[in-house]
């Protein structure tokens, strides 16, 4: 019987899941499915899902399951340590929880995490073995790939990119600090902006992206809110170029759709702020990802097959 | 007999080198010495210094030559890419002679890599697998220690840490960009500072240091001074920290000796700007470096120990 995988991408209500082979063939995947808040109710729907899948392409093939979590994963002990929509998984021994219930060896991962490794696997980043993944919705995520491996830092914490200050006097953050990317290029932060310039109190960044095709005062106004979107965000990626050196940044989110209208200020931004960029003479790639909401279903699914970790159950 | 390595610190016109065994003790140093500008000049010296070396412990047990240059390296082509100090090197195939006339297998490094892995070995870092060091010279440089190895950057320009922007209208820079962590938190810095407070037209950060034990107006503009410089510099740590979760950060170079004058603003700093660092409740380090000026040497040693790499002799 030919080896598989199960990721499953795991919200605060929902989740979904889908087999994988070595390959990273796309065997089958469940439909989303809800559970109502509360860890016996996740774990019960999280073994149905699995099941379901497992049931389909049998238990001896599969190599390991793996989990995409938005929170700060304690990666060796299994534990989500913290997770703001899942505070009832917080600190309880999950992995080996699901493992015990699935007979089958179980690794958690951070989602962004996830999903920048799912780039890498079958996405954008599939010909190199070094990125870093943006995530742009409400928040900024990031993910770190560093030859092939997840940076996750010795408390699960790493790539917070969204908290880098990039204005100091800029807007406030509930992190504590102010000046955060994520105030300042996410797509919250368009509708803030668009707020200030009396375009609308609640517009989606995709409403702001639409305005800015008029040809009016509403429409230089929407463009504009584009241009410094692009260039807070384009001072986070100058800042990642001049750390890591990495050939290739990706961006995903909800923010994605208006590539066009802030890529070109978020490009002139890194230019002017990295002479690693200039000097990498156009080598440097800052491009979209090329799996939206799967990247981290895929990057779950990665897992079992790159993760050395004997199955205790 | 028993193996050992040679380490290389590579300076504009001069060199170190030392002899070590695999568990770091250092069996022999070399006195600096000097060659003339040249690439036929440094290559000579060298060899002679290294010979010397090889003379004493013997060539059966050599099991590799570290070299730590102030520049960017092609680290497997073994080239120098670019190098300010040492351009007659710059896009030769050095590491490959220096093997043919030693007949021995040569690691190039970048210098502030070379430090990191140093401190990693046998300095501050002995007890981590992830690690930044920041050098705070006339610039800013830095090296990233990820699992034990090094974050090169896939032109080697990884660690420029010295040019992240944490100033969007700040100093010029020589980079193109401004703003530069380098700009406001370096020794330079600190001297052009002092400058725009009228206490001297070439002060040194040893000078300002010491003006700063004053009780007078002029001791407390020195004290501003590096008040100044250690929250630049704690923008860029908690940069760092946001963006590793790494659980050690390291300083090293010529303004440590004004650690108590810097270090309180710097702290605070990266308190404020980091949630990571507040979440991580005291587990985060950020600490002097213990090698000084030997980290270099130190890694450079290691480097053959830890860097698989078929000789090419």
């Amino acid at each position: 019987m030919p080896e598989y995988t199960i990721g499953v991408d795991l919200g605060g209500t929902n989740l979904r899941a889908a087999a994988m082979d070595r390959s990273g063939k796309l065997l089958e995947k469940d439909m989303e499915s809800h559970f109502s808040p509360g860890r016996e109710e996740l774990l019960t729907e999280m073994v149905r899902s699995v099941s379901q899948l497992r049931a389909k392409f049998g238990s001896g093939g599969l190599a390991g399951i793996g989990v995409g979590v938005p929170g700060f994963i304690a990666f060796r002990e299994g534990i989500v340590r913290k997770a703001p929509n899942l505070a009832f998984i917080e600190n309880f021994p999950i992995r080996d929880e699901i493992e015990k219930r699935l007979g089958a060896p179980v690794i958690l991962e951070n989602d962004a995490n996830a999903a920048a490794l799912g780039e890498k696997w079958m996405g954008a980043g599939k010909q190199v073995d070094d990125l870093v993944l943006f995530t742009l919705g409400t928040g900024i995520g990031g993910g770190i790939i560093s030859g092939g491996r997840v940076i996750r830092g010795f408390l699960g914490m790493a790539g917070e990119l969204g908290h880098v200050v990039i204005v100091p006097n800029g807007n406030p953050c509930g992190c504590g600090s102010q000046g955060c990317t994520e105030k300042h290029a996410s797509a919250t932060a368009v509708t803030a902006m668009a707020r200030l310039l009396h375009l609308g109190d609640n517009l989606s960044a995709k409403q702001v992206d639409d305005l800015a095709a008029r040809n009016d005062d509403t429409g230089a106004k929407a463009r504009e809110i584009w241009r410094v979107m692009g260039e807070s965000l384009g001072a986070l990626i100058a800042t990642m170029v001049n750390t890591f050196n990495f050939p290739l940044y990706l961006l995903s989110g909800g923010v994605l759709p208006a590539w066009d209208r802030f890529a070109p200020a978020m490009l002139r931004a890194v230019e002017q702020r990295s002479a690693t960029y200039r000097l990498s003479q156009g080598a440097t790639r800052i491009e979209q990802a090329l799996l939206g909401n799967e990247a981290g279903i895929y990057g779950a699914a990665y897992l079992p097959w790159i993760e050395q970790r004997a199955a205790h159950v």
